[in-house]
């Protein structure tokens, strides 16, 4: 028996405030922060695992102290246990009445269990020497479906339903495999649309953006309309006609406020436009949603659980839906929300950009691609070019497209030397 | 000026476990805890308000860690200027971007900044030597406006309309006010319906509430349907046809499962009940609804925040609303939900027991009854017996009615011997 005998948890900061990477009309002066949590078994032959939980600066350590109170319920735990039963651990968490207490299933303590579920990813797939998506992608469809919670899907998802989803494309899954190595995931890009940047700098990023091939870039919107106006002009003019552009609001907007705004942007032509509003709102969405389309409505990046991204599908208030690697319940909670986006045959546009999410969320898309949607035509996950060589095993992004590694685990890892840096606030970064 | 000087927490724990007091469906074995806040400014005339979010056990230490987040935002500030408008701190943590991703809006971010706005109400209401209900019922319509975020509430309550609702309970508060000393406000118990009580202390302590007074009862319900049956038989034996008796499933089923369970309940005579399923899902609670109609559906323990009670209101997915002190942003989160309520007709029953829920739940649904809906009929308090010594100014609950103290402050302070006894982990209690 391999006992988990190695626990340790970092706030990590970076100081993207300085140079307003990462601003849009909700978030003027982001720090990108990694609630960090490694555990596993310590011995000769290490089984450790990593992952972290992405923040904006303030309240990275509540995060990591949410962290540190799932530690009673993994040390000292049997590591073999918890890697034979991968759905196990995840349904332990969110169960325990006392944590769920501090949601339900949503928020800090929702985030945290999802960072530890994602390091126990981590410490599967080293072992079984494959990257995660390639481990994910070798489970059978009862393995998958066994590592769901269908609590609160009923009327949507049943186990049998999602069975057959997976069925569905085990067939070709080495095929799509060996296209994955041979064509890349298709990527977009949000780094030309930061709200802090100017004019010139935005056409700018915007033909590089093309001409290093994405499929699609997404600028941020919400300030002033005019502004919006101008820029959408402006990305339009460089980019040409038909070249997918897509606006993100960051919650910014009441409804009302969101229908008029839109449809000022529609000219211009908008791939989608996504958080329109508060990500709780399922029937703000939806009157959204029936407004301006044919313009694809999305959100996802804040949808706090499965529960929520049920509502959104059955009520067709999205035309396609983010996922994001760390808000919710992890690997397990995310494969629940790609079943479900599958069974209502909408295109998931994974979030990314943060530190790590990147990293993180590709495993997901090329899951889903190879074991589960079968898909990667009108999908794309989003790229931001910025804080990748801390990590050990970098998204690797070229000609506008994600490529998958071969490196086994979650791509989660940072390396030694910024975990000691960017420590907060002892790290000499912080001026400590 | 009166600086903030003076910030102090701490995590409070009493060993409820051990009596199953509290033990439902999903709950098995919590004990009630404070994550306690007191601030203010200390000098020879000291002004330090006190509130708590309440938990139940483990975790608790996140919620503590989640109000020490707050400290920079408060510390050092202007106590007189917060005081003079009691929406700008409340508007300026929900609106902090760095901690609004940790939510946004849900979760133990939320709960903290409920707890620090919670307490500067307290520091008001000392200051203006009233006790927090009598302070609220005070404010004009218009500077009730002033206290609500209005944030993604358009398509259903607008700056006017609340106010036009504040104005047409305007002229009858003095006569409430009275009314409300005179006669008090109704209360219901959960006392008698915990799960983890055998039948005979079932039926005795519904023999005791209605000896006691109290309007109606409620009885946990969701374990297994047999002991449901067996269990409502006893309690409508014992009440008499006609007394009304409310459950509670704390969120235990299914869609599906949740009519079906109901229906079977439903020949013994159901008041409302309580949590059907996930907090999160208004589509479910509105089918739901639909389903088991008259019988009336609730929700809101657990409720997120006034995005989702719009939601559910909207959708006429509930037929009266629980509100709970603790869960959303606090006393000015609390009023807009009141103020929805109002707008769509829809009776609230404040969600209490716990620890210092009842304590603070009071003063809302006073000021609801004397400057709000003007209703107390067809609505009461949740109200369990225990816990209440360790409050400076305990609830006073006498023939099944709250009366109203004349404490200045909203209630919350817990008195120092518990403090220090029940501190988690150093308490004498804890065996530290």
């Amino acid at each position: 028996m391999r006992t988990i005998n190695y626990w340790h948890t970092a706030d990590i900061r970076f100081p993207t405030s300085k140079e307003l990477d990462g601003s849009d009309a909700m978030n003027p002066d982001p720090d990108y922060s990694a609630a960090y949590i490694s555990f596993g078994h310590q011995a000769s032959t290490p089984a450790v695992g990593h992952a972290s939980v992405f923040t904006i600066g303030r309240g990275n350590d509540v995060q990591v102290a949410a962290l540190e109170a799932v530690k009673p319920f993994v040390m000292g735990r049997d590591l073999d246990e918890l890697l034979g039963d991968m759905g196990l651990l995840y349904k332990e968490l969110t169960g325990d009445s006392q944590l769920r207490w501090l949601g339900p299933e949503k928020g800090v303590m929702h985030m945290a269990i999802g960072g530890v579920v994602n390091a126990l990813w981590d410490i599967k797939a080293r072992q079984e020497k494959k990257p995660l998506w390639e481990l994910l992608a070798s489970y059978s469809p009862d393995d998958l479906c066994n590592l769901i919670d269908f609590r609160y899907l009923s009327s949507a998802l049943t186990p049998e339903e999602a069975r057959d989803i997976f069925m569905q494309s085990e067939a070709g899954r080495p095929e799509r495999a060996a296209a994955l190595h041979a064509e890349g995931y298709p990527a977009y890009t949000t780094s030309p649309g930061w709200l802090g940047y100017d004019d010139e700098k935005l056409a700018r990023l915007c033909r590089e953006a093309q001409e290093e091939g994405f499929s699609r870039i997404k600028l941020k919107v919400g300030g002033k309309l005019e502004d919006d106006v101008r820029r959408m002009g402006i990305a339009r003019a460089t980019c040409g006609e038909g070249y997918p552009i897509a606006i993100d609001a960051n919650q910014r907007w009441e409804i009302g406020e969101a229908i008029a705004w839109i449809r000022a942007l529609t000219p211009f032509g908008i791939d989608w436009v996504e958080e329109p509003t508060s990500p709780d709102d399922v029937a703000g969405h939806q009157q959204i949603a029936r407004a301006v389309a044919p313009v694809r409505v999305s959100t996802g990046e804040h949808m706090a659980n499965r529960v929520v991204a049920r509502q959104l599908l059955e009520a067709r208030a999205v035309g396609l839906l983010q996922i994001d690697s760390a808000r919710v319940a992890g690997v397990n909670e995310n494969i629940a929300i790609l079943t479900l986006a599958a069974k209502f045959g909408i295109p998931v546009f994974p979030h990314a950009g943060g530190v790590g999410l990147c990293e993180a969320v590709q495993h997901l898309a090329f899951f889903d691609y190879v074991a589960l949607s079968g898909k990667k035509e009108d999908r794309a996950i989003e790229y931001v070019q910025h804080l990748h060589d801390h990590f050990v095993d970098p998204v690797v992004v070229k000609n506008g497209r994600y490529w998958p590694s071969n490196v086994p685990g979650n791509s989660q890892e940072i390396v030694e030397s910024t975990r000691r840096d960017f420590a907060f606030p002892g790290g000499v970064i912080w001026g400590s």
